[in-house]
């Protein structure tokens, strides 16, 4: 009953606080890894072997059996498409739209999706289909690119489409022998979750999701196919910021200043990825708490730190690593930034 | 840059965690304080003597002078609007009408709120404000029923009433000093920040603030006038919980459940407050994260290892304490819970 400190011994350090006038109000907790593609660790923060679920931080991995199947070619799926296979998108009308066309080639509709409905990320989307008193359909789930993506591998390949997002479907079977290979870690015995959107989510070691990111950056050692899709991947999220998450995203917001020298992917519950295809260096961290503020500040830290960056990225990154909080007002109340002594 | 972790050497102990699947995704960690009338700590895990800035979960103790100065009686005051001078309100249709008639009644409008405006906390009020392509304005924000207590007793005091919300207007130095004695603590040297509503907030322990709680809930030791304004504010939530937050709220629903055994006031970044009248027990809280999810879940834990209470309630908080989590598409895809051992 009384104070007790060792409940967990094993305690991530401290990466991002929030300052409200004379004080730290809160602060965030997490691990972080830096790592090239040959798997040499450059630098870590807390502990990086304990599995994390990526979620939607791996989409672009996730998108490689698009390329590789030969199912993006069989549908004449576009480089904008490719992008939103990898997106946390805002379910804007260009989301949307893209989305149900590219169903549509398929010979598939929205009923096909096996996500469920929510309202669009994006407020100005959210606030539109209010004020149309339209529904919230699955095509506005974030993840409604991805699923395209995966629909696409199945039907390509002859296979059920029905049942897509079930761990033992092909579709999924793929994912999962990737993640293994571009991670360099295996997944039989990984923890098993339902992610957002009904597909299955696999706890990887943070070391081995920046591993993937790294080869993801510099695909040179990977095989012929494999290098080609982790090509294609970075070249249509670098062309096509948008389609990756939309306005006011953080994602967005980085890969449109990045020009192609900086891929980031968001996901649930703090996770974030990066790709530096200019160092071959691959990033991921997990905010112990799952709090976007910290995750996004905490990739923007590390990209300052480790991305050798120029240009207006660095104008981008800069302001999400140490941001003023203003209240309704306008005040200015503190600032996100990082804890003192990270990263170092 | 190794693995490190000692950045924050006295950690709070994790209180709630978020399970997915075969694992716990997420996890928060705070700092909680079980006081009497009498300030003799029942319980504490964390440290409950460091400054924490309480928030919006003061309000039922901000509203004091509204009673003690006689201001609620010079304007009529009703139990309702003493209710809506303790609220996180939801903005909705009742809430900004009852502000609206109060700030009339005293000769004032919207525009005397020193509170910025923001969309209403309720998503139903919110939604319905955008189908309307209604603005948001001051007194949607959810701190206008305590911009309007204090208005009422500078206006009542024959003191300016613009400037209210300065740290050196008369009603916030009748705030400081209600704190003070309700919390058994001084705060000349405190830290100052500004809230959200931009009144000062003082950085004051969970310790003292449990103990101004427990006073609430226990008022027989205070002067007169105190224990009867005490009183009419517990008596007031009690009677008015839709005031309080409004639709599909946490302190709503506990509030409504509760029958006056039980007081329940959250605040920003992750604090909360509870005043038990029937055992005299104070409770606060602050997850260190600032994650609103985490503080709900712990309050109702310890109510429900702490409120002796019966009835309905004991339904409510159970439905907090060990929340399914379900996806879009509708599956249980995890459990937010009591952190292993805890609270023990």
């Amino acid at each position: 009953m009384a104070d007790d400190h060792t409940l967990t011994p094993a305690a991530n350090p401290t990466l991002i606080e929030l300052t409200r006038g004379d004080m730290v109000e809160s602060a965030h907790r997490g691990a972080a890894a830096v790592v090239d593609a040959g798997g040499r660790v450059i630098a870590t923060w807390g502990d990086v072997e304990r599995a994390v679920y990526p979620r939607s931080a791996i989409k672009p991995l996730q998108a490689f059996p698009l390329l590789e199947t030969g199912a993006a070619d069989a549908f004449a799926v576009g480089a904008d498409e490719i992008a939103l296979a990898c997106a946390s998108h805002n379910g804007e009308r260009t989301h949307v739209d893209a989305v149900t066309a590219w169903l549509g080639r398929m010979g598939l509709g929205e009923s096909d999706l096996e996500g469920g409905p929510h309202a669009p990320l994006g407020q100005a989307a959210r606030a539109g289909l209010l004020r149309a008193g339209a529904p919230f359909g699955r095509v506005h789930n974030n993840c409604s690119g991805k699923h395209a993506a995966m629909l696409a591998t199945a039907r390509h390949l002859g296979e059920p489409t029905a049942g897509y997002t079930s761990p033992e479907h092909p579709v999924q079977r793929r994912v999962r022998a990737l993640l293994e290979d571009m991670g360099g870690t295996g997944l039989d015995d990984a923890p098993l979750g339902i992610d957002g959107c009904g597909i299955p989510t696999l706890g990887m070691p943070l070391r081995a999701v920046a591993h993937a990111m790294a080869r993801l950056a510099a695909p040179e050692d990977l095989v012929p196919a494999r290098a080609a899709a982790a090509r294609r991947v970075a070249a249509a999220m670098a062309a096509h910021p948008h389609m990756v998450a939309g306005r006011n995203k953080f994602c967005t917001r980085v890969l449109a200043a990045g020009g192609g020298c900086v891929l980031v992917k968001t996901g649930a519950e703090g996770v974030f990825t990066a790709a530096l295809p200019g160092s071959g260096l691959g990033i991921a961290l997990k905010i112990d708490d799952g709090a976007v503020r910290a995750a996004e500040a905490a990739i923007a830290i590390l990209l300052l730190r480790f991305g050798a960056l120029g240009g207006r990225v660095l104008d981008v990154l800069a302001g999400h690593a140490h941001a003023t909080q203003r209240n309704w007002g306008g005040t200015k109340i503190g600032v996100l930034r990082p804890a003192e002594g990270w990263p170092g």
